[in-house]
């Protein structure tokens, strides 16, 4: 099946997003599958398994390989994994000589799962990045509106005077934790995967670990022993991306809720129009951040679904996580671009006397 | 900002479905706006609310429609909805003199979800083929392989001997159901939506049901008091979807177990490979079927969230709902496939003497 | 192991049904086994599979049974099911000479699946109750409030005006499809479950369909083929419980919306109390509306996990409905019963001069 | 209304857990809140904010109290939270003199949610207890049964022969991974919360944060600033849950993948009885255990819902937490102790010649 390349939905330009959606393309993965065969290759010629003419080529054909689009997607559809008609394409690149260098001793997984978790590394440097930023605005407002005075409502209703600062505490302290915890899991989640066929690293001869270890250091990922089968890093990485949605969720509700009309304790530089009601102003990225948490939440507890991968390599629970993490990442991408844009626009107004 | 056009992830060609995908495009989704503009320009105009040739420039203007696809992405992302920004364009198409005349007395809710009610009846009618052609198969799988013994298995343990036609019947029967329970809901999903900025109708003028009437008419679609903030329209659909999705997973994960080497009852004519181990064939369509009914099952649950849908439209529901029943009918029509392929490649083999 | 016997959790005064929850207590259990039993008995005895003296004696101990609940217990954690145990119980209750009368050509899984559609026939019957008294309240409401003019809502921002009835008329309506629905899929949800070990009814020596027909008859069931590996009739009930719960969920956050103190568009005759703000009047019905929704909808992906039922019997996924839709099945009681109270309660109030 | 005091379900002798199970129950939490409350009452002796004399009389009336349980049920029915009722009978309890200083500048979120941590800190003390036995108890079963030669699967199809130890290994790695990440957030879940009505500790009169400091002290848990409209705790706890029982339940799919009769490469001293076929063994715990995970995926995409609490306090988001956590954390309880029985029982045996 030749699958068109489609345009973009109206609705990436809202909830999409662009960097975080660039590790996500067949182009960031095949550009990171490369990185992984070139890093493997390179270990195994530090070991001695392959000799450095076979280095040399594989190399070289990582870094000029044109890809048969078709034919991956082809297939991908046939094998349920795109590599061994990668590997094929790849082998073909580097010539008769020196195929059985490229790939050696490694399986898909190895090369899905580390070209994965290289994505999942600038993907996490973006968030740090936005996480920071957002964290500045929010210090921002508290320095400039901390003082306005506002009312608490809990329950729906109205409970007693607080201020802005009371308010904006609320959304900062669930945030720093947010970056605590990252920099906690982030050494367990950024690590290579390689076990080989089932996971022994018995196909490179006694020099597993040291591959593995020499393949981690060239692609600049943690040494771990072989994981394949144990999906908890990407579980754990999932529920950070949710308790944050979450978090940004909140943020969203309290802006819409203090934003309506008849309660006017924040103000938006530029509200949402509509087609039918000049004289309204949405609270647009309010209202996705609350989609967003809510979407992430639901697809958390369908990405932990796929930690019961039975055996050595469960197609059905691995191919579930190819469904659920990239739209997490991009759409967690996307609520701190919205967060950040929400609290730039946003004014305190005093509701209390 | 601009989005640029993507490549279709690599993961389509498996999980993806080119038929039901292309419902979704973007450019569907203008098409089918258009068509909901141009019927409720014609109905307006059959009950006098705009005149003929007012008529006339729009329906000029909306079968060659040129759009500014940056400027809808642009306006989505403002906006929350792409109408306003549409309906801009769409009303300098046909020129100021009858530019009045163009998405008169609607709102953004009722191009949205009246074009993709249309789009849904399109799925639908897919959907319907694709099960028909899957009931066909398994009713000739039954005839030709259904006096097979094989050995029932209860709770992951030979339990007693029994017939592939038993087998297959339990695969038939839910499907039966969804094919029957499709029949039941689908006049209630393929109905117009219409109801002027709050629902009212109030904007026509008197003229409102009529309207609405005529607009279904022309659109193939039922009548329907206006219900933009009654989502249990969408909600039954996408149980649908996962219950049928949930049987095709089950149909998945019995081939998977009987597929097993040790257990040997089916054989697939042709299977995945692997990249490092050329002797295995891997139940690649079984697999995957397996994954979309938990995929399904997990949207579902995050589906039904929307469905508190707070006062006269919420932009957080909405918008949730936009994330997900997409995907969710996408998948749908990958598993009918999926199933469909399968069964064609399936024969049974004895496990009982 | 022992389990004492638990205190309500004080949070079931809100959450739990008393009138529902009575389906699912061990007893309620218990009770429709027994039931079930004395049904197949009957029917066996009726085609000649048993004499009329050993119906006599299983029909005289299934009335008089009295369990022993410790023992059923232990039981149950052995072999993942109870019937084992209780079968065992029944036969020594019996006594010897009609021992083998009992459970005859039967499974654990046509006791346990139409003991449970026994309970849920009297759970639809006490929703539609429900939902009717509902409904009228709703009615009611509309005749007395209909005329208010109140503010309509769209984004979180006032829209134009509209009426009480306008609100009322989009609660009432997709109530009024959820009643239609539970009349379409009753009928396949209320049917007999038997099938014997592997489903094939071959122990019951020809007389299969015919002991299912007149068992289906005692019951007040309809006859349906034996579908214990078909787990869709679960899962559609589960779907209609989450869509009524999301309805009821949209009604209770448009109350709670329009209860703020800002807003004042109602008026609840008694609210909830604060152990700090006297001062208070909580709208906690229809708050905990919108719990029940979300935890519904949540429930709901969870069940439909379980239509990846595989092969014969799945206890996996068995158990997985055991644990989920009980709940379901209460909370929506619980709903129904606090949707009625709110409406009970409510007032509503000009917002638009 | 008063409820009845309900037998436990059968499935609690399953799913249940009597040790967990007994943190939830109506007894533990009112037992956690007279802690709270006495700990509160203590700290503001130590600050002044309440005499000794006064203190005597709340701590004396903390260790007696009788509750009156049909009323505190009919108050969180009325008020949506106990605390209300609760404290009206302590005060009762307390007599008229030191009345006032019960629940002095508290809120009921104040007790709630300290109360529930405390029984948290409980739990995660019997979940790092079972998890180190189980920890023992494969690292015990790796050393008798790790040579045994086993076939690995992967995708549901012989893949290549590897070890026992080979495989205990991935079941090992990520418990060792849980109990890191245990150790972790633990300091960060086990926080006193106390706030005040709105979060602010201004009713404490600028001793708010030395009485929460000191209450922390006594009740052996970490200070934090207020957090009651922060619930990223409650949503890590429950993330930790499913990443736990995923992985229990990997385990559980392997061996019930193992045990079929056709692979044979484990078997179980003791397997689960049929009502309808003698000769079965089910591996009914290994079942349960996917049955867990799968359960607790599917609440955490409900738990993390209520991330987004609106304001500073969220009836909708609160009671969805208590409906949710109880049965996380029990089932957690469950499955820890399942999982060990399952171990215990296992012998490996040799696949491969």
């Amino acid at each position: 099946m030749t699958m068109p390349a489609p345009s973009p939905t109206l609705l990436d330009s809202l909830t999409g997003d662009e960097e975080i959606g660039g590790f996500f393309t067949r182009e960031a993965e095949l550009f990171a599958m490369l990185q992984v065969e070139e890093a493997l290759a390179g270990a195994e010629a530090d070991v001695g398994l392959i000799d450095r003419e076979a280095l040399g080529a594989v190399a070289e054909a990582c870094r000029t390989f044109k890809p048969d689009w078709e034919r991956l997607a082809r297939g991908l559809a046939q094998d349920g994994v795109v590599v061994p008609e990668f590997v094929k394409q790849l082998r073909g690149a580097v010539g008769q000589t020196h195929a059985k260098a490229v790939h050696f001793g490694a399986t898909s997984q190895d090369v899905i799962d580390t070209a994965l978790v290289l994505r999942l590394k600038g993907a996490v440097q973006v968030y740090l990045r936005r996480l920071d930023g957002l964290l500045q605005a929010l210090h921002a407002l508290k320095a400039r509106d901390g003082a306005v005075r506002l009312m608490a409502h809990t329950r729906m209703q109205q409970a007693l005077p607080f201020t802005a600062a009371d308010k904006i505490d609320t959304w900062l302290q669930p945030l720093e934790r947010h970056r605590e915890a990252l920099a906690e899991f982030s050494p367990r989640l950024l690590a290579v995967q390689l076990g080989g066929p089932v996971g022994t690293r018995a196909e490179l001869k006694g020099h597993g670990d040291a591959v593995a270890d020499l393949m981690a250091e060239r692609l600049g990922l943690a040494y771990a022993p072989q994981w394949h089968s144990q999906r908890d890093r990407i579980g754990e990485f999932g529920s950070w991306i949710s308790l944050l949605s979450g978090t940004l969720g909140k943020i969203g509700q309290d802006v819409a809720l203090m934003a309506q009309n008849e309660v006017g304790e924040v103000r938006l530089a530029t509200g949402g129009g509509s087609s039918a009601m000049p004289h309204k102003s949405n609270p647009v990225p309010a209202e996705v951040l609350v989609t967003l948490a809510r979407f992430n939440a639901g697809l958390l507890g369908t990405l932990h679904q796929a930690l019961v991968h039975e055996n050595e390599r469960s197609g059905a629970a691995w191919t579930l996580e190819w469904l659920v993490l990239p739209q997490m990442a991009v759409s967690t991408g996307a609520g701190l671009r919205l967060a950040q844009d929400l609290v730039g626009k946003l004014t305190f107004q005093s509701s209390v006397t």
